[in-house]
């Protein structure tokens, strides 16, 4: 047997600029950011990663770091004249989440959108200096996805000129909001507006809720921090409890770009209504943009471990084989690295357009444009969550048990992006709304100024179409082709939505379905886009094979949606088969290295014993376990031995008659 | 709106004795010794599930709690002559795993099939009065699955009557050991016997890791506790990694039932070599009986969550519905129950036949019969695994942002669950051994010897099978239908497996699928069979809407596999997703309470603030946030106060020209 711990493993150590680099990572300006974060972070010992065990420590320890980090943070841009993005961006590199996050992803951007310029002329300075620390509180105990539920209220009291917030029962108490158990001195509360007994709705009431001098909680502002999250997720987020007794906010600080109320009381009503999912639009920009990069994280390390696992004499060489040689481990990475690549690259581009409509509202309130950029984010929410959340999670298991060691750093991934899959949105509840639009422009025959929803003309038009022409492996990798089976796919699913819909039938279920094949199409449509015009560049080869195995990868699924006589005969499915395991070979052989390659992933960023730049994977697990805290449990040594003695007290007493236990 | 906490839920607080109960149970004697377990654990200190937050624990302080509790329940079985087996289940009634875990499963296991009598007279009475304490010394950081790539070696030394035991390089160091990192005195090593420097293979050891007066380690033994696992799973077990330096173990204590040393170094082999994998049987076995009750347990907090929650008015009525009622969660919750019961009933009898295999092979040696139990446990492993992991992360996620939560119990439920599907080897290793023997029964001609190879007659006779008959949806309540698809889907990829076998084609990963479709099979015969021999009890009717839910559910990926001309035609499609519907709804309207009453998790079981008996999920969720230890973070409150003012500071800094900083 060959000793399979001298092989170290190629893993940077800081970012590496090259061509192909550059364009995974968006272009020169993001990768100056992240190379300018990891200059500032890899020698801090606030940040630094192989210095803890997070996974070891007590909750309240690992929070306490993270306040820390968040300071050192705060003092970083200060000193440094970080732009905005560069924090934000840098949150995304330490480990864990900091309280810091919501300042300017949610409570800044909302003052921003939402704030009168008055307003913002006040507190917008106040929040980029970190003069106080905000949040956001919408969701309640009661009530998630269906903010209509809320019920905290904001009644306005003329006497004082003053609104007046309230929790009237449990399940009104504001729950799981971020950094409001024991950090934010400042949350944008959504609260049912009241005058004079009447109700108006939500808004948004900027609420003090602690005292900046002393972080004691302001008078009627009751908080808890709400407890542990599952798999020891979001460790650095202190979620707050809260529960309003009589608050008082002054009519001042009620978001007043749009709806406003004067002091007499009078109600003005917003100009236009879609104001109202501005924050959900913007959060989903920004994670339809990040989320890939969780799951191409994943699928790095997987990929620098099983290219040094070895195991079993595949070939029978006499040696073993490694790991990602194996088909087991190559169908579950390859794809998944696809998929990531093409969220990135697409996700980017949603997120352009979502920045060029911000910069139009901004300066002409035009609000156009802001449902299909609500369409495409909410579509993209769903789909990019769904396959990295579940897709670091097949990364784990693809590395065996090893997987399950926390060193590993799987564990810390899939608690921070699998609850993605629930927030801002549970998919099922919002996954619901593109079904919905789909019908609407079928209903509006308005699909054509869409190109997303070019299939459906195949529903309005009652023609025949012929079966797919396929007659070799190589026929799956055309365009029409693929193009073919995702859009009969869509034919099917849209058309048994319409009919279900008509029926009175809950399709609360298969809509999930209709807006994950909706996605398929999107992205596979958005991919090659991106491709064609990055055709001249010396990677274009490694992208096509990328995204070869992307379009390959949805086909096998989609296709089985097709009914006779579109399904797929025996020969087809065996080429489709053919044809993906042929680009997952191409993709191995030939590109595969240069991919992980380009993104360049460091040891930092990566933070697992599966990819260090000075050990191999056992030399890491091996000293993770020589540093545990629990070889120094000493204290209870005596304890056992005493334990394995009790069955001699027990005979003893026995013997001598004795009833009365001594244990 | 409703204020949703005034509804307290229906949750025993001790095991209800009901006939559907009893045989859901397995008997009354399984049903008893969980009565006892529950009233020995209710209102013991030691055991209380409310009093801790495991989750917000250091690590060392939950494992310390698990040492304590297994000191406890030792107390308690030798106090009060529990038989093993209850000793055993007891260990699942804890939170989170227990060091004493092995004793019995794996440890002492091995010492009675695996020792000679001679061997057994003196270490059996030892390891069941707790004496020493046991562990199984088998994984390497090198190799897992392969065992033949085991690297520690035990060399014979006739000069002391010893073998010498030694961890050549850091990959054959032993890891993952459990219960060893702190608690073992002793282990089973499983190393390469060598004698005058021939080699003969693994052998097992009974080797002494700890003094056992001061549990100090013995000679030569390195021992380091292998740190977190990921998602704070099993953090009752200290795992160990192990390393031996010329570590002597008497002759006498080789583990020789089989093969045997003599004093002058005389080998003798094994009568059968089918013993091997006998410990990995036991295991599975085990693992096939119990895993389903992980997935009920949390179908079961689900469904209590899910029943109480309510959100949108989806009738229009002017009241909010219970997410219960909605698609988007029966579809996802209710096949689970389906599925799990069919995980209980079914993996029960796998259970039985290997307990009578046991019994008998103990009188007579007789292992005839283990090659199919082999088979039928490595397929229960897989099937079962794979359907509990994944389907306990399907109930938190139909439970929405909540599920999240730590108190939910789910993070619990999925750490100590998905971990199955890579230990006892990985489910994509050991799934391959499922086609193995359907091929080597195909080309043996052997396979009408066991009746779930029955599909492999359509291989062989090459008789045109006509397509499917089905003109309602009630067509697919007929067991004809239904084992049509199970069948054909079977002979497509087995079809597929042999021509990519013969090929030379990698189906490492297909097999996985091919074993998961075998397992469909299996176990909708198995459930049917149970269901057959229970038709007169008066709860079959719950029983037969529990198997059509898992018989449709699983067809409706089935007939995705099945080839033009063999194909669903769109009608057929339709009508199966008319007949789960319709088999959904029965369930739900007429059973799913009875079938949740009747398997009566109690509060202690289910451990979770969404299944209390005096509280609702909101009002225990918000218990659990005024419980929190991280309320009283008060000595970083200053910290907090001075990060507001570091811009003053700064501000300050510049305006008097300073330039070197204060922060």
């Amino acid at each position: 047997m060959t000793n399979q711990g001298q092989t170290k493993r190629n893993i940077p150590l800081a970012p590496k600029e090259t061509p192909f680099g550059l364009f995974l990572w968006g272009g020169r300006e993001k990768f100056d950011r992240r190379k300018a974060i990891l200059e500032a972070f890899i020698d801090n010992p606030i940040f630094s990663k192989k210095a803890v065990t997070l996974p070891s420590l007590a909750r309240k320890d690992a929070w306490t770091r993270a306040a820390l980090q968040s300071r050192e943070l705060i003092t970083l841009k200060l000193k440094n004249n970080w732009p905005h993005r560069q924090f934000m961006e840098s949150i995304r590199f330490t480990d864990n989440m900091l309280p810091v996050q919501p300042q300017f992803r949610i409570f800044m951007s909302n003052l921003e959108r939402q704030m009168s310029d008055e307003q913002k002329a006040i507190w917008i300075p106040k929040a980029e200096r970190f003069e106080i620390f905000g949040s956001y509180s919408q969701t309640e105990l009661g009530h998630g996805s269906n903010v209509r539920g809320i019920e905290t209220t904001s009644t306005f009291d003329p006497a004082t000129d003053e609104f007046v917030i309230n929790s009237p029962t449990v399940s009104s108490t504001k729950f799981w909001i971020g950094a409001t158990g024991i950090w934010a001195t400042h949350s944008i509360v959504v609260a049912r507006l009241i005058i004079n007994g009447k109700e108006y709705g939500n808004h948004l009431f900027l609420t003090q809720l602690r005292n900046l001098d002393t972080q004691e909680l302001m008078p009627g502002v009751e908080i808890y921090e709400m407890g542990p999250k599952v798999f020891q997720g979001m460790l650095g987020t202190d979620n707050g409890a809260l529960r309003f007794h009589n608050v008082r906010v002054p009519r001042s600080q009620m978001l007043a770009r749009n709806a406003q109320v004067l002091r007499d009381g009078m109600y003005v009503p917003p100009k236009n209504t879609k104001h109202s999912y501005g924050s959900m639009v913007t959060v989903r920009a920004l994670m339809a943009e990040i989320t890939g990069w969780d799951l191409l994280k994943a699928v790095t390390v997987a990929y620098h471990y099983t290219t040094f696992r070895k195991q079993f004499d595949h070939d029978k060489k006499g040696e073993e084989t490694a790991v990602f040689n194996y088909a087991s481990v190559r169908y579950r990475l390859l794809p998944l690295l696809a998929q990531a690549t093409a969220l990135v690259l697409v996700g980017q581009n949603i997120k352009r357009a979502y920045d060029r409509y911000t910069e139009e509202y901004l300066k002409t309130n035009d609000t156009s444009e802001l449902e299909d950029l609500h369409l495409q984010t909410v579509g993209a929410k769903v789909y990019s969550t769904e396959i990295t959340g579940h897709g670091v999670e097949t990364c784990r298991i693809a590395c065996g048990g090893h997987g399950y060691n926390a060193h590993s750093g799987f564990g810390r991934m899939y608690a921070n992006s699998i609850n993605a899959v629930t927030y801002e949105g549970d998919n099922y509840v919002v996954a619901q709304q593109v079904p919905r639009a789909i019908l609407k422009h079928f209903k509006a025959k308005t699909e054509s100024s869409l190109s997303s929803l070019s299939y459906l003309s195949f529903l309005r038009n009652d023609t025949t179409v012929a079966p797919i022409e396929v007659h070799s492996a190589s026929d799956w990798l055309r365009r029409d082709t693929q193009r073919f089976v995702l859009e009969q796919r869509l034919v099917v699913l849209v058309q048994n939505h319409m009919d279900d819909t008509a029926a009175g039938k809950d399709t609360s279920f298969s809509t999930h379905a209709l807006t994950m094949a909706h996605g398929d199409f999107v992205y596979w449509k958005g991919l090659w886009e991106v491709i064609d015009r990055s055709k001249n560049e010396s990677f274009a080869p490694s992208l096509v094979a990328l995204a070869q195995v992307f379009s390959l990868s949805i086909l096998q699924n989609a296709h089985l949606t097709l009914i006779p006589p579109l399904a797929l005969t025996g020969r087809q499915r065996r080429l489709l088969a053919d044809a993906y395991r042929n680009a997952l070979d191409d993709l191995a052989e030939n590109h595969v290295a240069k991919v992980i390659d380009a993104y360049g992933f460091t040891e930092y960023e990566l933070d697992s014993a599966l990819a260090r730049a000075d050990q191999t994977p056992y030399e890491a697990f091996f000293e993770g376990a020589q540093k545990s805290e629990m070889n120094n449990m000493q204290h209870l040594w005596p304890m056992m031995v005493d334990t394995r003695r009790i069955w001699k007290r027990l005979e003893e007493e026995k013997d001598s008659g004795t009833v009365k236990s001594r244990l």
